[in-house]
C-alpha cells in the first residue's frame, strides 16, 4: 500500500470535518512560514512546505473528535505540533550532516549549518508562539514536555552512538523520548481540546510509534543510514542476542562498503520478523487500550495504528 | 567599577527580598540543571551554573515589584528567562565555533556540536515547561515572542554577515530581535506577575540594551572578535559614515593579524565615542520613560540602566 494512498484513507476514515482541517492546517501553515521575512519563508518554510504526511496533525484531529468547538483549538495545536516536528526535521540534518529529506535539499545543505540551527530554533518557538495564543497553560505544557522529551532523546541518543551493547531497554527510553512522546503529546492536545480521555489517547500515541527500520522504498531511508551514523536500532539489538558475534562489531570501522553485508547478516538472524512481531503486538495492545469513543473516531485511529506498521515494518 | 560589584550593588539596591529571590534562583536553577540525567547536567548543567551576571532574572525581581505573591511566579519566570539565555549561549557558541565561555570550555568545545545543539534544545524547551507549570498563558506567550525575535534575529546576522554597508536602522532591528526582546521579556514577565504596567517596564527593558563594543576587560570578548566572525556592530557602521573608505572592505579577508589595526582605524574616526553617546541618550530616554513606581524599585531600575552603560561603553 503507497504511503500517501494510506494517510488519504486515513483522513477520509476521519470524515469531512477531518478533511476540511486537513486542509485548513495547510493554509494556517503555508501562512505561518511566509510570515516571518524572506530568510525563514525560503528556509523554514520549505522545510514546513515539504510536508510529509502530517501523520501528528492528523492524530490531533482524530483525538479531537467531532465537537465544532473544538476546532479552533485543534487547529493551533496540530499547527503547533507540525512546526515542532520540522524543527526538529531541520535541526537532525545538522547534525546528522543530512542532504536529501524528502527529496528536496535540506535546510542545512542549502543554506548552511548557522542558517539550519536558528531555523530549527525558529520552528520550536513559532510553535510555542501559536499555542499559547490559545490561552491554555495545560496544552502548553504538554508541547513543553515533548520537546524536552525530544532533546532528552537526542542527548541519550548522541550518547550511546557507536555502542553495539545498547540494551534494548535503554533503546526503548530513547525511542519513546525521541519519537513517542511527541505522538503522545499530538494525541493529548486533541484529547484537551474535545475535551475527550487525555490519559488513555495520550498512551495510545505513545504505542503506536514503531522505530522498526523498514524497506527503504517505504521509510524513505537509505539501508543501513542509521548504522553509518552509529545509531543502534532494534534489528540490530535483537540480532545480537541472536548472534553473539554481532555485538563485537566495531561500527565505526562499518563505511559504505561494508554496510549492505551488515544489514544482510543481521537479516539473516531473522531480527526484522523479531521486531515486526513486536510491533504488531504493540500496536494491537494500542488498539485494545483505546477507550470509549464514537464509531467513526475509533475506527479511524485504529486505521492510523495499523498504517503505521503498515508503513515501517 | 568592576562588573561583579555592579551586580551586587543592584542586587542590594533592589532591596533584601531581591537578594532573598536571587539565592532561590540559584537553588532553583541547580536543581533544574540536575534533574534531567547525567549527560545534561554536564552539559546544559555547566553553563547555567557558569552564571553570569543574572541580568535578566534581575530584571524579573525588580519588575516585579514587592508583592509577596509575587514570589513564586517571579521565580518561575526568572528561571526561564535565564535557561532561554543559556539556551542561546549554547546554540551561539555551536555557531561561532566558540571554545571558552567565562573562562570555562564552551559544550561545543566540550562535547561537540551535536551534544550541544542537543543541549540547548534542551534548555529552551526546559524552559517553557517551567514557565507552562505557572499556569499563565499570557506569561508564556511573551517569552515564546521573545524566543522568536532570538531566532529571527540570528537568521538576520547569518544573513548580513560580511556585509559592510548594512544600514543603521537594519542592525537597529538585528539587535533589537537577538538581544532587547529578552530583556523587554523579563521586566514584562515580572509586570505580569507583580501587576505593574507591563507595557511601560518592557519598553524599559528593550531600551536599556546596548550593544555597543567595549573594551575588552569588560565584555570578555577580545577586541575584533565581531569583526572577525563577519558581525558587522555599530561602531563600524558609524565609523563608515565618516570614513567612507571603510565601506568597501572586504571583511572575509580581515584575519587576526589585520584585526587591530582595523580597530584602530574605526576608533580613529571617533565612532566608539559616538556610539557611546547615542547609548546614553537611550538609556536616559529609557529612565525618563519609567512610570510611577515605588522609589526603592524605581531607583534599582534606573541603577540596571547605568550600570549596562558602564559595562558596555
Amino acid at each position: 500500500m503507497a504511503t500517501v494512498a494510506t494517510v488519504e484513507a486515513l483522513i477520509q476514515a476521519g470524515g469531512p470535518h477531518v478533511a476540511g482541517l486537513m486542509e485548513e492546517l495547510e493554509t494556517r501553515l503555508a501562512v505561518l512560514a511566509g510570515s516571518h521575512g524572506p530568510e525563514l519563508a525560503r528556509h523554514g518554510g520549505t522545510t514546513i512546505a515539504a510536508g510529509g504526511k502530517r501523520l501528528r496533525p492528523l492524530l490531533v484531529f482524530l483525538s479531537a473528535g467531532e465537537a465544532p468547538d473544538a476546532r479552533p483549538g485543534s487547529l493551533r495545536a496540530a499547527a503547533a505540533v507540525e512546526l515542532v516536528h520540522s524543527a526538529t526535521l531541520v535541526h537532525d540534518d545538522v547534525l546528522d550532516r543530512g542532504t536529501l529529506r524528502r527529496g528536496r535539499p535540506t535546510v542545512v545543505a542549502a543554506a548552511g549549518r548557522q542558517m539550519a540551527t536558528a531555523a530549527g530554533d525558529f520552528l520550536f518557538s513559532r510553535a510555542f508562539v501559536e499555542l499559547a495564543e490559545g490561552g491554555r497553560p495545560d496544552a502548553v505544557a504538554v508541547l513543553a514536555d515533548a520537546c524536552l522529551g525530544l532533546s532528552e532523546g537526542e542527548l541519550m541518543q548522541r550518547a550511546d552512538a557507536w555502542d553495539p551493547t545498547v540494551s534494548v531497554e535503554r533503546y526503548e527510553r530513547r525511542c519513546e523520548l525521541k519519537t513517542a512522546r511527541l505522538f503522545e503529546a499530538a494525541c493529548r492536545l486533541g484529547a484537551l481540546e474535545g475535551a475527550g480521555p487525555e490519559r488513555e489517547l495520550g498512551e495510545f500515541g505513545r504505542r503506536i510509534v514503531l522505530d522498526v527500520s523498514g524497506p527503504a522504498e517505504r521509510t524513505g531511508k537509505p539501508r543501513g543510514a542509521d548504522l553509518l551514523d552509529g545509531t543502534v536500532t532494534l534489528p540490530l539489538i535483537l540480532a545480537r542476542e541472536r548472534e553473539p558475534g554481532l555485538a563485537t562489531i566495531d561500527l565505526r570501522a562499518v563505511g559504505e562498503a561494508e554496510v549492505a553485508a551488515l544489514c544482510d547478516r543481521i537479516a539473516a538472524t531473522g531480527a526484522l520478523d523479531a521486531a515486526r512481531s513486536r510491533a504488531l503486538g504493540i500496536v494491537a495492545e494500542a488498539k485494545a487500550g483505546l477507550p470509549d469513543l464514537p464509531a467513526r473516531q475509533r475506527a479511524a485511529l485504529e486505521l492510523v495504528a495499523d498504517g503505521v506498521v503498515e508503513r515501517f515494518a
